[in-house]
C-alpha cells in the first residue's frame, strides 16, 4: 500500500496573482501528485488549513482510495461546502489524481475514459477602456486563431466616473454605475458586431454587477447579438431568478465560477435553467466532485466550461484541461494564457494553438512544479480593492 | 467617529472544547466588544482568517456601520458563504453589536426591539448507553426543572458492535448500524413515553445518520410520541428530500445547525417543510444574518431553535439568548450549560432556572473575557474522530 | 421601568393635506416619542383610534418592549390588518423607536445597523396637462440634480373629456378613458425619452387605472423607454396577474403603497414578480413591520422604494429615512419635500440635496412638532374626490 | 329616485356585548333600512367611521344603487380592505337590501333568487370547565333538537394554570398551554364520542391557539372521532398552511371568521383546501360581497357557515339567515340564539326550532330596532383582556 507520507502548501506568484499549490508526497519515493487550491482572495488561509488540517488528517492514508478520501475529508470537519475548506480538499485530491496517473502511468484524460476531442476549444478576454483598445485585442485574438472572444470594456461593471452625482460623503471604493454599465454593453455589441459580423463568437461576463431584473432585461436586449454566452448575471445567492430569466431571453446562459455548494446548481440544471456550468474546480473541492458535476450535467444537456482566469494555478488548468477532453459534455475553456514566468515555475503547461488547448501527454496531470523557482515570487498579502464595488450612492454591490 | 483599533482571535478551551472569541477594540480607550467565531473542528484556521484577513480588511472602520462591513466583509473574499469565513465575519460581527450596546447602555435585546418573554425555555441533552443511565439523566433534569428532554442512545446513531459483519480488512472508523439505530430509536421512545407520559416534551437528534426513505420512515414511526421535534434528519445537500418528509408525516421537524449558505434554508422556509430552524449563530456570519433569518422565517411561522451545544462560546450563548428573548418567533433553546471554568472564563454568563435561561441585563451582550485566565485553558489540536462515522460496510456517512 | 404614560393624536395641515401624528409621553420628564399614523383620506378615524383603543391598551406598558408592544396591539382588536388599526399602530410604534433612540443617544438608523449610504437618492413628481408644462418641471428637477423623474400628464390615469361618448344621465365622478390613457402614456414616453435621452431615470405610476391585461400589455409598450420602474399596475386584490405580468415583460416592476396585509406582499416577494415593495410605511403598522418587510425582500432581491407622499408626515418621512440608508437592499425613496409650514411646525426634517435625502443625526427620529403652531394649521374634513373615480360608460373604478 | 337622507350608527348592548346597527333613513318618510356593522373589539372606532365618514359620502344618493354604492364606498378611502372600514360599509350595505326588501314587498331571500331550502341548520357551542359540565350543555341541546354541537373546554385553547413553569417576571395576560390544550381536545373528543356515538355531529374551534404543525398533527388526531368541522386551526396570516393540512388529514376544515381581505380566502378556496367558509358577514363588507363569496365558493364545492356568535347583532344573524336560506351551498349556521333584552330590542329575530333556525317573512331583512330601548343598554367600553393570550414562557400568542 502506498500511502500519504506529506502534504504541503506551496504559496507562489509568478505573474503577480497569489497562487496555492498543494503536493502530496507519498512513502513511495519520488512519488508525488500536485493539486490547485488557488483562492487567491484568501490564499494563506487556505495554506493554513491545508497543513494545519488536511495532512494530519490524511497522513498515512493509502493514495488509491481517493473516492473514500474526498469524502472522509469533505466531512471530517463537520460543517462543508465552504471556499476555505473546499480549496484545501481541492489540492488533494487533484494531487491523488495525478499520483494515480502516473501510478497507471497514463495521462489523466485516460483514466477519465479516454479523449473525445483532441484539445478543448477556448475563449480569450478582449477588454479595452476605449473601442480602440478593444478592437486591437480582438483583431490580436482574432490573428492568433481564436474564434470565441470575451467582450469586455473596462472593469467589471465598467469604468464611469460617478463623482458628480455620489451622495457627500460617501464612503470610498470602486464605484461603478450599473445603469450606464447595461447601456454601455448593448453599445459594445452593436460595435463588434457591426465590425467583426456574426462568425466570430462573441460572450459577455456581467460579474452580478446589476440587479436581477436588470440582468434579465440585458439579457433580452443582447439577443440581436449573439452571445456565445451571457456569464453570470446572478449572485449565487439567487439563483432561483434564473426561472425567470430563462422564461425572457434564448440568450445562452453560463454561471458557476461563484459556486461552492451543490444547492447552487443542482436546481439550475435539472430544471435546464442553464447552459453551461462555470464552476472555478478548486472551488467545488477538486477533480472528483467535478468530474461527477460534468456528467450530471450530461444528463440535462449543460455544458462545461470550467472557470479559467489567472487565478487558477497551471496546475489546476491542466485538470480542466484533461475533463474537457474526456468529457463528452465540454462546451468550452476559458483562458487566460500563461505568463514566462508561469512556464519556467510549471514544466508541462498546457499549450495553446490555434484556438484550442492541448494537454500533453504525461502521466497524471503532466505538469509540474519547480519549488525552489516557485520561493523567487513570493505572495503580495494586500487585500484586493475590487469587490469593494458600490454603486452611485454608495451601497455595497455583489462584485 | 469611533473606529475599529484592533480586532485579535482568542482561542481558549475552559472545558476542553476549543473556542474562538473575536475581541473588537476601538478607537475609544476601554471601548471593545467580544464576538464568538467557535468552529472547533476548524478553529485554528478561522483564528488564522480572522487575523490574517478580517483585521486588515476592517481596521479603521466606523464601528456603527455594522449592516455595511456586513456587506463588505462578505464579499470582499469574492467566494464566500463558507464555515471559515462566516464563523470569522461572525466574530467581528456579534462584537461591533456589543460595542453598539456598549455604546446606547442598552443590552442587545433592547437594541432588537426589546423583550417579548423574560427567559428562553430551554432543552437539555439526556443521553445514555443503557436505559438505566438514560433515566437517570431526564431524572436529573427534570428535577432541575426542565420541560423539554432530547433522548438519544449512545454516540449519534446510537453504539452498535458492527465487528462480526464487517467485510474484511474495512479500515478505522466510528462505525454504527443505521438500521440498528432506527429500530433503537423507535424502542427508546416506547420507553420514555411509557415511563415519563406525554407531559414532559422529548426530541431527537438524527444527526442524518440514516438514509433519506429512513429519515422519513422514523418520522412516521415515532408519530404515536408526539416529539417536540425531530433534529437533522437529513444532510444540507438533500434538503430537497424535506418536502416528501412533510407529506408524509406530522412530526415536527427542526433542521439547521450544518447550515451556512441561503440556499440551505430559503426554500425550506418558504414551503414550509420545517417547524425550527436551528443554525449555529456564528457558522451563517453572527447576529446581523441570524437576526434577518429569525424575521424571514416569522414570516412563514416557522420557530428558532438555535445551534447551542458546547462547541457554541459562552459569547455565542449569549447572542442566542438576546436574540430569544426578543424575536417573537423563538420556539426553543439547546442548552448544555456551563461548566466551572467556563464561569470564570467568562464573567457574565446567562443563568439557567427552572428549565428557563436568563440573560442578564448589562449593556450589549453583557458578558466579558478574563483573557490571562482564558490563556490558562489552550486547546487541544487533535482532530475530532467521531465525524469519521462509517457504515458497518465501510461506507463512508454523513455525521 | 420607563413607561408611556400617555398617547395622543395630533391632526395637522401644514401644506393643506391632513397629516395624523401620535405623541407618545412617557413616565420621564422631557421624553417623549412621535410616530406617523397618517391616512389622510379617513384621518379623524385613525385619530378616534388612537385615542379610544390604543391610549387604554397601552398606558403603563414598559416603553423598550416594542416588539411585545406590537404583536399585542395588533391582535388586541380580534380582527387586524386594516388601514385604520394599522395607522393607529405604527404611530404609536414609531413613536417608541424614537424614544428608544433616544434613550440610546442614537439616531435610529444606528439602532437599525448603521448607515449603509450616506443618503437615500429619490424620484420626484413631474406632472403637466400639457408636454410644455411637464418638460419645465422634469427640467427645474434637473437643475435641482434630481435623476430620477416620475413622469405623469394629468391626474392618475390621465385627464380626457368623455362628455361626447357618456351614456345619457351617467352619474357624477372623476372621469377617465382607460384606452385613452393608455395611448397617452405611450406618447408621454416617446416625448421625453427623445427630448432627454437615456440618462435621466424615468417612472410612471399606473395607479390601477387600467385592467390587468392592459396593465400588462402597456409595461411591454413602455419597454423601448428603459423605465427605472412601472408603479401600481395592479389593485391588490388582484395580486396574483403578476404572474402573467412577469412572464410578459422585463419592465421593472414597483407595487405596494395600498398593502396593508402580509398576504398582499409575500409571494410577489418569494415568487419575485415584482423589483420594489413601496408600501406606506404607516399603513402596515409602523417601522416594526417595515424593518422586518425590508429585510424579508432582502432575502429575494426586490427592493425599497417606500411610499413617499404628500399624505405622509414629515415623522413618516424621517422613518422612512432612516430605514433608507440603513437597509442595504433599498432602492429609491419618493420625494415630494415640504412645503415652509411643514418645515416650521416640524422641527428637524430631513432634507434634499442634489438628488439625495439625508437624515439628521440628532437620536430617535430627529424631528419634533411644534404642536402650538400645528394647531394653526386645522385640518380640512372635506372628502376627497379624486377615489371617485370612472370610466367613460360611468363604471366605478378602481382608483 | 329614493335617496339616503341619513346615516346614524347605533350602538347598544342589550345582552353586554357591543353591537353597532346602522340605520339608513331615506328621502321616503318612515323608509329606512338597518345593517349589521357590528366589530365589538372596536365598536367605538366603526361607529366613529360610519358618521364621519360614510354619512357625508353618501347622503343624497340613489339607494337602489347598492352595488355602485358598494364600489365607490369601497375605494372612497383608497386604502380598503380592513375591519373598521369593512363594518362601517356592511351597516350601510345591509340596509340598502333591507330598504329594497320593503321596496318590493319581499323578504330579502326572495330578491337573492328564493328559498332552497325552508331554514338553515345550525350548530350549538357546548363549553364546559368539567365533563359534568360540558354533558350537561350537549344535553340540554340534543333535547332542544339541536343535531350540531361544537364541543370546547374552557375558554379558546383551553384553561390551565401554568404559573408553575412560567419564567420569573413574565408580564400579565391571558395565560394558555397550547400542548396541554392539544391533549385535552382529543380526550374530550374520545369522551363525547364513547358517550354520545356517531349520530350527533361534533365540532371544534381552535381559534388559532396551536401552532401549524400542531394544528395539522391535531387534525390528524381527530380523525378517529369524524368532527363535522374542525374550526379556524391557522391564522389569516398563514393560510398557506392549508396546503400541509389538506394532504395530511381528510378532518373537515372551516375557517374564516378573521378574514377581512379577498386574498385570505381565494387561494384557499379555488385549491379546495377548506370545505366551509364562515367569514363574520359584516368584516368584509356585508351581504353584497357575503352573497358573491357564496357564489364563488359554489364554483368549488366548499360550503358556507357564516360566523355566528354573541357579537354579531340580530341584524347581522338575520342577513346570515336570508342567505342561507337561499344559497345553494350552504352548509350550516353557528348559532348562539338571542338573549330577551335583544328580542326586545330587535323585534323580529330570526327563531330557532328543533336545530333549525327560520327567517321571517317580512319585507327586507324583517329585523327592526327599538331606538329608545336600545339606549338602555349602553355598551362597556372596557378593553377585552382575552385577546392577550400569552404561552407559558410569555410568548403573545395569536388568539
Amino acid at each position: 500500500m502506498i500511502t500519504i507520507r506529506d502534504i504541503r502548501a506551496i504559496c507562489t506568484a509568478p505573474e503577480g496573482i497569489p497562487l496555492v499549490v498543494v503536493k502530496v508526497e507519498t512513502s513511495e519515493p519520488e512519488l508525488y501528485g500536485l493539486g490547485c487550491a488557488t483562492y487567491t482572495q484568501r490564499f494563506l488561509t487556505v495554506a493554513h488549513a491545508v497543513e494545519t488540517y488536511m495532512k494530519p488528517l490524511l497522513v498515512g492514508k493509502d493514495v488509491s482510495r481517493i473516492e473514500d478520501i474526498w469524502q472522509m475529508a469533505m466531512v471530517s470537519p463537520y460543517w462543508r461546502n465552504g471556499p476555505i475548506l473546499n480549496n484545501a480538499l481541492s489540492g488533494v485530491d487533484m494531487a491523488l489524481w495525478d499520483i494515480k496517473g502516473k501510478l497507471a502511468g497514463m495521462p489523466l484524460y485516460d483514466l477519465l475514459g479516454g479523449k473525445v476531442r483532441e484539445a478543448a476549444a477556448v475563449y480569450r478576454h478582449a477588454d479595452g477602456l476605449t473601442y480602440d483598445q478593444l478592437d486591437q485585442r480582438i483583431e490580436n485574438f482574432l490573428e492568433e486563431g481564436a474564434r470565441y472572444i470575451r467582450v469586455q470594456t473596462g472593469a467589471y461593471g465598467g469604468v464611469h466616473d460617478v463623482n458628480s452625482y455620489k451622495p457627500e460623503g460617501a464612503c470610498p471604493g470602486a464605484y461603478y454605475d450599473p445603469r450606464e454599465y447595461q447601456r454601455g454593453v448593448v453599445k459594445v455589441f452593436e460595435h463588434v458586431r457591426s465590425k467583426y459580423g456574426f462568425e466570430v463568437e462573441f460572450l459577455h461576463d456581467v460579474h452580478e454587477r446589476i440587479e436581477p431584473i436588470h440582468a434579465i432585461e440585458l439579457a433580452r436586449e443582447l439577443e440581436p447579438f449573439k452571445l456565445f454566452f451571457y456569464e453570470d448575471p446572478l449572485p449565487p445567492e439567487q439563483v432561483e431568478w434564473f426561472r425567470h430569466m430563462r422564461s425572457h431571453t434564448t440568450t445562452p446562459i453560463a454561471i458557476g465560477e461563484l459556486f461552492n455548494h451543490p444547492l447552487e446548481w443542482r436546481s439550475l440544471v435539472t430544471e435546464r435553467l442553464i447552459d453551461f456550468i462555470r464552476v472555478h474546480i478548486s472551488q467545488i473541492g477538486g477533480i472528483t466532485p467535478a468530474r461527477k458535476l460534468a456528467i450530471f450535467c450530461e444528463q440535462f444537456g449543460v455544458r462545461t466550461a470550467w472557470h479559467g482566469p489567472g487565478d487558477v494555478s497551471p496546475v489546476g488548468h491542466a485538470a480542466s484541461i484533461h475533463l474537457d477532453v474526456s468529457s463528452w459534455n465540454f462546451g468550452i475553456q476559458e483562458w487566460n494564457g500563461f505568463g514566462p514566468n508561469s512556464l519556467e515555475v510549471f514544466p508541462g503547461c498546457p499549450t495553446l494553438r490555434k484556438g484550442y488547448v492541448y494537454p500533453n501527454d504525461k502521466p497524471g496531470l503532466g505538469i509540474d512544479l519547480d519549488e525552489s523557482l516557485a520561493a523567487k515570487f513570493p505572495c503580495d498579502t494586500r487585500l484586493p480593492q475590487w469587490t469593494n464595488a458600490r454603486r452611485p450612492d454608495g451601497t455595497l454591490a455583489r462584485p
